[in-house]
């Protein structure tokens, strides 16, 4: 069963993604190391013995429909009331609507182990915080008042409605209507599917951000509003009224995360008796920008699909290194125990094991330097919160798809060491691959993360602040060489060549990129992607491995250094040279 | 729906893998090139119209257990009968039992359609064929007379039973004992698990080998004898007799492979009211030479489960290309047609679909390349004989590992590429990754395998056997060379780096191993097989390529050797430079 790593999410938040900084330059008001340490305790102790139990209850038990209403498994509203009880969903809103206020850092950290305990159960609460974000920037005072307590607390959940049928990652293909009311509200017409949390039984309320068009609307992106539609339309006192017309028409049956219901969603249909056709919406910022009110919250949510490939990949890694070490078979060499020799005794258990620690520490340092940026930016302003805002986009991108693979990868893993029993579904592991597969594909597949890394974001500041990013990089790397440790073995040459490739494939594409040349630059993007968080995470692990009482840290760095980074050559040479093969043959695809 | 690639399976067999020259050289007697066209055609349409059908039905139903009982899913037993009506169980088995004695090479063309139909009905006739496989090399005539003309017919089919809880990559483990009878027969006594089709009612009857201890054998790999169960005993005039003492207690619920019943046998129990304890079993070989008879089934299941790795690979890849070429979203670079491009356009796409295309048919070539050397061993005589046994077992474990990897990773890519319909069942997308799972598992880990490459099989021929078989793809190398073919841009020089790194970590393996450094020779053994693969796999792509007609093989080719085969030097880097980082990184391992 899971134990949340508590230490080293610690260690990883202050020593190595900058919250000691932070808090240190007083960035965030009150919040002392103590209190720190006080929150991810707790909230380890929650994930660890109250999350993680609903995990293969959830596999097992799905979110089954009927009558346009969905069940949650066994035992899971319970922990939920529990959850927001313990004040967990209301980390970061803001105070004036009962949040804590605290630092995006710290709700990562907590995500990630809600995560951990069950990527079903974390994933809820996920799409309740982009709507809370959404609804703060950009929503009248009068919708605030009325949702956001609600939502803060957790009283409420909320959701993301933007796929449907003909428009998944093309957002702007989107059908929905929406059609002016005379009071000043809208009735909302379409289907959308793949919403997550869409129907459930865990609160009383759900509250629906949705995407849909006006009738004098412009084609395409620009012509895209969003909208709050509840579920059950609320009355001045603040007490439920009657049932809106949205519901429920169909749940997917997946590969895993079992206990999150992902939902079609009908909207204006007049499925129910008492409900009027046409679903009764509030506009949420200006009509036809609804796009830009819905990138607050996908940015938010990206990184916290990050965290959930992190997190499995915890999961699935404790689970196979408690195997390892239990399981016998064979005796490996230099054993002299008696008879047989636990596993992890043999040379490729470690290897896949120290793989599988190397790739969710490297992910995890990724995704919370890129909340921690996101801190900065909110805490900081003029040159500096542009400077921040730069890093969060740059880093948003490589924290979601490079953890979500490292997720599917880590689990898969972790399988192959359970051997025949990694594939009984009794054992777990496999669950973990179930789940984290679709991390790679929600919220953006990780294709168009790449796409929007050498795109959108290699530009930032004139190309510059990625320039920088990697100077940055080169300073851990130079730290390690002044260490003098010999623990390090070749780390810091390890780490130069690493940084070499990431900055020789970064001027191609920005030289590409201004050349014009698009196609060149798409066919060089998920390479690109790896290899930049396979620099960042090897620097990220070695900076968290120097100074002093760091044995093992060091030793980690050093095997990612010297066995994972090297795949950085390949990687650029496949950015760098691959194009000319890869778009010529076309005519191989039949 | 998957449609079996005839003419690129026919091609690999003849201008890559060698049966052109097998043929003409007259090792296959009356075999003709037509007889091969048709005998290929004819399984490949009746994998795509009957088999395939099984895939979701066998998923869905499962193989349910009561009272001892297994029911096969809808449908299955149909397709099954029609099967052995074709004679397809009876392609390889010896005339004189009935078979058609055709090459083994024929045997895994077809194995791998009926395994990209559906694995779960694929995997039963590969154990039925290495029951064959060991009754005509180690039982006696009675028995084989008995035997040998239900099983090659598949009339009855054939089971392994090795594992026990205990005993699962360790053989030497297990504990089921025999007993002497006084009447030549023996009495088996113990439970075996994970027992592929160890019972369902696809058949009459079900002949067990079962590997189990006599009282006063030896311990270890050396005490282990085989034995012949059947579930029913047989009459002396062929009809069924009493029920033995042997019965399946179990079945897995697992994550993949549904259509397969994975059973827990329990031998000698007394379980049935009318069978006596202990099940009746007659010794096949002789006495503690048990684990050299199940060598023999073990070796040829080691490479029809690499083919598994092939076929779900190719039926991913078939499903995923039709997906890109009917999804539209997004308008691709250079997209003049109207409205959103299909996702096929977007180079990202391009990079999937093309790496899951040159990765099968590596895996393909390299599997089909190890039936051709079982085929030339078997047909040879002295140092020919001894040339192409040594290669069958040197390329066994890369058929083995290399292309069960190759299974679990494109049939991974292939749900990306489906988006959010990949995780969702009723695409099928995410089967294939279910399925595919357990194949770098299941008759040996692919960690196993590796050990078994570098341990056993670079030291054939004095470690002469691996250098001539490098010298032989260097010739590949320079055919492209001397080809003066743009299409293949710079695959020659690729190629030879490819090689290079291939020899220089065979070279330092060899010289660590003779040495005496085992742990560091286990260190490098998994990223040398991929190595291995990886060569092998591009120069072979290559060679089909060579000749005339062949556009769209030299564009693949190309690709490969320009996008993937540059792994090569980090798994090289690996295995020359990185056990000391991971022999060292035990203390990180917590």
């Amino acid at each position: 069963m899971y134990r949340a790593p508590v230490e080293e999410i610690a260690h990883t938040l202050k020593k190595i993604a900058g919250l000691d900084e932070a808090i240190a330059a007083g960035r965030f008001a009150d919040l002392s190391d103590d209190l720190v340490d006080a929150i991810l305790e707790e909230a380890g102790k929650f994930a660890s013995t109250r999350v993680a139990p609903l995990l293969e209850v959830g596999d097992k038990h799905g979110t089954p429909l009927k009558d346009a209403e969905v069940t949650m498994p066994p035992g899971w509203k319970d922990v939920y009331n529990e959850w927001i009880g313990g004040g967990w969903n209301a980390l970061t809103g803001k105070e004036e609507f009962g949040g804590q206020g605290l630092p995006m850092m710290l709700a990562v950290a907590a995500l990630e182990m809600w995560n951990s305990g069950s990527m079903a159960f974390g994933i809820g609460p996920t799409l309740t915080l982009g709507a809370i974000e959404a609804l703060e920037a950009h929503a009248t005072d009068d919708l605030k008042h009325t949702y956001l307590p609600k939502l803060v607390s957790g009283e409420w959940m909320g959701t993301m409605n933007l796929t449907e049928p003909q428009a998944g990652s093309d957002v702007g293909a989107l059908r929905s209507r929406a059609e002016r009311a005379d009071d000043g509200t809208y009735r909302i017409f379409g289907q959308k599917i793949f919403i997550t949390y869409g129907e459930h039984d865990l609160t009383d309320n759900i509250i629906h951000l949705v995407l849909a068009r006006l009738p004098d609307a412009p084609q395409g992106t620009k012509g895209i509003s969003l909208f709050l539609v509840p579920k059950f339309l609320v009355n001045a006192d603040g007490s439920l009224g009657a049932r809106n017309d949205v519901f429920c028409s169909g749940v997917e049956h997946k590969m895993g995360i079992h206990g999150s219901p992902t939902c079609t969603m009908i909207y204006g249909d007049g499925f129910a008796k008492d409900a009027k056709p046409g679903a009764i919406g509030w506009l949420i910022g200006e009509e036809n920008r609804g796009l830009a009110c819905m990138f607050t919250m996908m940015n938010n949510a990206r990184l916290a699909v990050g965290i959930q490939g992190v997190a499995v990949a915890e999961a699935a890694y404790q689970k196979s290194l408690a195997y390892a070490q239990e399981r016998r078979q064979m005796r490996a060499p230099g054993w002299t125990g008696e008879g047989m020799s636990p596993i992890i005794e043999h040379p490729d258990v470690q290897r896949n094991l120290l793989t599988m620690k190397g790739l969710t520490g490297a992910a995890r340092s990724i995704a919370y330097a890129c909340a921690h940026a996101l801190d900065m930016a909110r805490t900081g302003a003029g040159d500096d919160k542009k400077h921040w805002a730069d890093r969060a986009n740059l880093l948003t991108p490589v924290a979601k798809a490079f953890s979500t693979d490292v997720g599917v990868d880590v689990a898969s893993i972790g399988i192959q060491i359970h051997g025949g029993m990694g594939f009984i579904e009794e054992t777990g592991a496999a669950q973990f691959l179930r789940d984290a597969r679709i991390a790679p594909i929600y919220e953006g597949t990780n294709g168009i993360q790449a796409i929007d890394l050498v795109q959108r974001k290699l530009p930032l500041d004139g190309g510059n602040h990625v320039k920088d990013y990697i100077a940055e990089l080169r300073t851990i790397g130079e730290a390690v060489s002044l260490s003098n440790s010999a623990g390090f073995g070749q780390t810091a040459a390890r780490l130069q060549a690493g940084f070499d490739d990431l900055e020789a494939a970064t001027l191609w594409l920005q030289k590409t990129l201004a050349d014009g040349d698009v196609s060149n630059v798409l066919a060089g993007a998920t390479p690109y992607l790896r290899l930049f968080g396979l620099a960042a995470g090897a620097s990220y692990l070695a900076k968290g491995a120097l100074g002093a009482d760091n044995a093992g840290r060091t030793t980690l760095a050093r095997f990612f250094a010297e066995n994972l980074l090297n795949e950085t050559s390949a990687l650029k040479d496949r950015v760098v040279n691959g194009a000319p093969s890869l778009l010529g043959a076309r005519a191989a695809l039949q």
